[in-house]
C-alpha cells in the first residue's frame, strides 16, 4: 500500500492539531508541516500575558516543542514559505530557508495559514514603527520597546487583543490610550451595556479609552511620531495597531481555492474547501454560526483546534463533521473576566431575530461569604421559540465555565423556562443558592409572561 | 373575596422561598410561617464556615432578616411548634412559646419541616455530650467546645457535613479523626476512585480518616468518654455525630399524610402531597431523580429553594411543575473543590444501567500560565444512548460551574459525541485550549468506537 502524503501549511494551533489527528488515525502517513515562522507550536493567545510579565518568557508559550513533532514523526519545515499550490498536479511549491524552490506532492492538503493583523487604508500607514501583536517576534519587539524605556502607548482598536495588550502595558507601568472608532469597546463580543461595565473597570485601572474616534492619519517622517484621530493629534512612545486580523488567503486565492462571503476560505462541514483533497482550518477558514446559520470566520484558538482535529481525522480516513460555532470567547482584564457565547442583541437585530433579554447582578459566592465578587449575567432569548441564543457575562471570577454552561445550553436548544428550573450545585464558598444564570432566566420570564 | 390563608411549617430555605413565591403571586394572602427555631431564615450550609472561622459570626448566616418578613407581610411565629395537622378541618394546632395551644386555619398548607441529624441504633447513643451540626445552636455548642480548649475531635461519618466540619476544626487547630463505616468517603457524591483523590488531599491536610470502621458503642458514664469502632477504642475531646440527616416526618405521619419509599413525604410534580391542599418541600419531601426516575430525597439547599418556589407559586395560583433532581452538589475542602451531578457509576450498576466512563486529568489554566491547578473530570455515559448521565469533578478551582455545565448537558440529554464537539471558550488565564470536560468526552469515545 502506498503511504499517504499529507501536507499541512501552517504549524500553530490548527495545523499542529490537524497533524496530530492525522497521525492518530494513520500511523504510516508522511506528514509534512510547512511554516514561514521560525518558532512553531506556540500559543498566540498567551502573548499579552508575557508582555504583562505574568509569564516570564516568550518561549514558555511553546506548547508543542520539537520533541512533540519527532514523537509523532511529523516532518516540520520551519522558515519555509509555501508559494504555489497546484491543485491539479497536487503539489505545493515551497521556498526553503536557503531560498531554494522545491516541489512536494500531496495526497491531501490542509491549509492552516492563519490570519494577520489588518491595517485599514489610513493615510501614512506605511510609516515605520507601528507595532502589532501576532507572533513571538511581535512580542519581542513590544517587550524591547518597553525595556528601552517607553512610558506611554497608543493602541488603535478596542478589541480583545487591543485591550489585553493595553492591560499588559499598564501592568508594566505605561500610560495607555486606546482609540476606538465605534461607540463601544469589544464590539465583537459584547453589547453596549455590558461593554460599558468593562470600560468602567478599565478606567478605574487608568486605561484611557477614546470612543467614536477614527484614526485618520499616521503622522511622522519615515517613522510614526503621532496619529490623528477624528481631528485630534495624539502622541506616545509606542503606537500599536490592533484593528483586528484578516484571514491569510493569498495562497488560496492564487491557487483558485474559493473564498466565502467573509473573505476567508470557504469550507464545508468536513472542513473541505471547494477543491478536492484540499482542507482549510483555523483563522483562514470560513465556517457556519450555529444560531444565525450565516458564514463566519471567528478566528479563535478553540475553533482552530476543533477544526484542525476534524480535518485531520478526515484526512486520516474518518468521517467527522465540524458542527459550527457559537463564537464562545473569554478573557481576563485586571480584576474581571469577560465572556460571551452565541449572539448579542445587536447581532440579533441585524439578523431580524426578535429577542427578550434578562440581566441580573449577583455574587460569585454566598453573600455572607468573604471575598464574594460581583457578577453580571445577560441572557438573550429568542422570543418565538423561547430558546437561549446568547449570553454575556462580566464578573470577578467563575465566568468561563458559566459561558461554557450556557454554550452547552444553547447548543442543546435549552429554553429559558428550562434554564429557570435547572438543577444547579451550591455551596457558600463557591456560589450563591440561586445561580445567577438561573436568576437571569427568571428576569427574561418576567417579560415573557 | 375571601383572603387566602396560607400556613407554612418551617422557616428556612424551603419555607421562606415558598412564602416569598406565594407573596409574589398573591398580594393579599395571609401567610403564616411557624417554626420551632428561634433563629430563622439562615443558611445551614454556611455553618461549617463559621466554625472554621472564615465567617466571623453565626448571625451573618441570616440571609432573611426580620425586615424581610415584614416587607413581604409574612406572619412569622418563631419558637412555635406545630403539633397537629387536621387535614379534614384544614387546621394546624400550634404551641406558642408560652406553651399555649392555638388552632389556626389554612386554605393551603406547606410542610417544610426539614430534616434532622440521624443517629443509628448504636449502644449508648443516649449518652450526653455527642454533638452534631444542623442548627445555629449546634454551631454555637461546637464553637464553645473549641473555645473551651478541645484539642481533638472524632467525627462519625465521612459525608459532606462530616468532612466540611472536619476541615473547619483542623483550621481551628484540632486533631481530627473521621470514622466511616463504608470503604470510601463521600459515598453519596463520588465513586470510590474520585473519593480516593479527595481522601489523599485530606490526609495531606492531616485529617485522619478510618474507613470500614463501624461505630459499635458509645462509651462513658452519663457522658460520652470514648467510642468503640470495629473493636477499637477511640477517644478525643469532642465527639460529633455526622451520620447524615433524616426527613422530619413525624407531624406528617401523625396527620396521615403519606410518605414515599424513601420515608420522606410523598409529593407529585406540583409539590402536592397525597392530601388535598397540603404541599411538602425541602429536606422533608420526596422527589424524583431525572436519570433513574426513582424516588429520592436529596436534602440539598438548591433543591429546597427550587421546590419552595414551585409550591409557593402553585399556592399563589400558578401551575408550576418541579422537574426533578440530578442531585448536583459541590463543596470546597481545603484547596480542592469537589462536585457531582447525575448518577455515579455505583448508582448506575444498582439501577442496571450499562455505562462507559471517561476520566481525564488536566489543568485549570493554560499549562504555561502561573498558578494553573490540577483538575480531574470523570464522565459517566449510558452505553446504549451515548448520553451523559453523570459527572464527578475534583480540582483546585472552577469546579462548580463545570458541574452546572454538565448538569445542563444531562438535563438536555446531550450525547458524549456532542460534548466532544462542543463550542467552549478559551483564554490562558482562565482555562485550557481543550476544555477538560471535552477531553473526558474524548476518553469515553475512545472506548465507544
Amino acid at each position: 500500500m502506498m503511504l499517504q502524503k499529507i501536507v499541512i501549511i501552517g504549524a500553530n494551533a490548527a495545523g499542529v492539531e490537524a497533524a496530530s489527528a492525522v497521525r492518530k488515525k494513520d500511523r504510516t502517513a508522511e506528514i509534512t508541516l510547512v511554516t514561514r515562522e521560525k518558532t512553531v507550536g506556540y500559543s498566540r493567545c498567551g502573548l499579552p500575558f508575557v508582555i504583562s510579565g505574568v509569564i516570564p518568557q516568550l518561549k514558555e508559550l511553546i506548547v508543542y516543542p520539537p520533541a512533540y513533532f519527532q514523537m509523532l514523526k511529523l516532518n516540520l519545515r520551519t522558515q519555509t514559505t509555501a508559494s504555489v499550490i497546484n491543485t491539479k498536479e497536487k503539489t505545493v511549491t515551497i521556498q526553503t530557508p536557503r531560498g531554494v524552490n522545491e516541489t512536494i506532492a500531496y495526497d491531501k492538503l490542509i491549509i492552516a495559514t492563519g490570519a494577520e493583523p489588518f491595517m485599514p487604508p489610513i493615510k501614512g500607514r506605511e510609516k515605520l514603527g507601528i507595532l502589532s501583536l501576532r507572533s513571538i517576534e511581535d512580542g519581542e519587539k513590544i517587550d524591547a520597546a518597553v525595556k528601552a524605556g517607553a512610558k506611554s502607548a497608543i493602541i488603535m482598536g478596542a478589541g480583545l487583543i487591543g485591550l489585553e495588550l493595553g492591560a499588559a502595558l499598564i501592568k508594566r507601568g505605561l500610560q495607555v490610550t486606546v482609540v476606538e472608532m465605534l461607540p463601544q469597546i469589544l464590539p465583537q463580543l459584547l453589547d453596549v451595556d455590558m461593554a460599558k461595565l468593562v470600560q468602567d473597570h478599565l478606567k478605574q485601572k487608568d486605561m484611557k479609552i477614546l470612543l467614536n474616534k477614527t484614526v485618520e492619519e499616521i503622522l511622522g517622517e519615515d517613522k510614526v511620531s503621532a496619529i490623528k484621530a477624528s481631528g485630534e493629534i495624539l502622541t506616545a512612545d509606542m503606537y500599536i495597531s490592533a484593528f483586528g486580523v484578516r484571514a491569510n488567503t493569498k495562497l488560496a486565492v492564487d491557487s483558485d481555492i474559493p473564498l466565502g462571503e467573509t473573505h476567508a476560505i470557504k469550507t464545508n462541514a468536513y472542513m473541505e474547501t471547494e477543491v478536492k483533497d484540499v482542507y482549510a482550518v483555523g483563522d483562514c477558514a470560513e465556517t457556519t454560526h450555529i444560531i444565525t446559520h450565516r458564514p463566519i470566520c471567528p478566528q479563535l484558538g478553540t475553533v482552530a483546534v476543533r477544526q484542525g482535529k476534524v480535518a485531520g481525522m478526515n484526512v486520516g480516513g474518518a468521517n467527522s463533521q465540524f458542527t459550527g460555532v457559537l463564537v464562545s470567547a473569554i478573557t481576563r482584564l485586571f480584576d474581571i473576566e469577560i465572556g460571551t457565547t452565541g449572539i448579542s442583541e445587536a447581532v440579533a437585530v441585524k439578523n431580524n431575530i426578535q429577542t427578550v433579554v434578562g440581566i441580573i447582578s449577583s455574587k460569585t459566592k454566598a453573600d455572607y461569604y468573604p471575598s464574594a465578587k460581583s457578577i453580571k449575567v445577560k441572557l438573550i432569548v429568542e422570543k418565538e421559540s423561547e430558546r437561549i441564543i446568547g449570553a454575556q457575562i462580566v464578573g470577578g471570577e467563575e465566568v468561563t465555565q458559566r459561558i461554557n454552561a450556557l454554550s452547552f445550553a444553547i447548543q442543546k436548544q435549552m429554553t429559558v423556562r428550562e434554564l429557570a428550573k435547572a438543577d444547579t450545585a451550591y455551596a457558600p464558598p463557591v456560589c450563591e443558592t440561586w445561580e445567577p444564570m438561573v436568576l437571569a432566566a427568571e428576569m427574561v420570564l418576567m417579560k415573557l409572561r
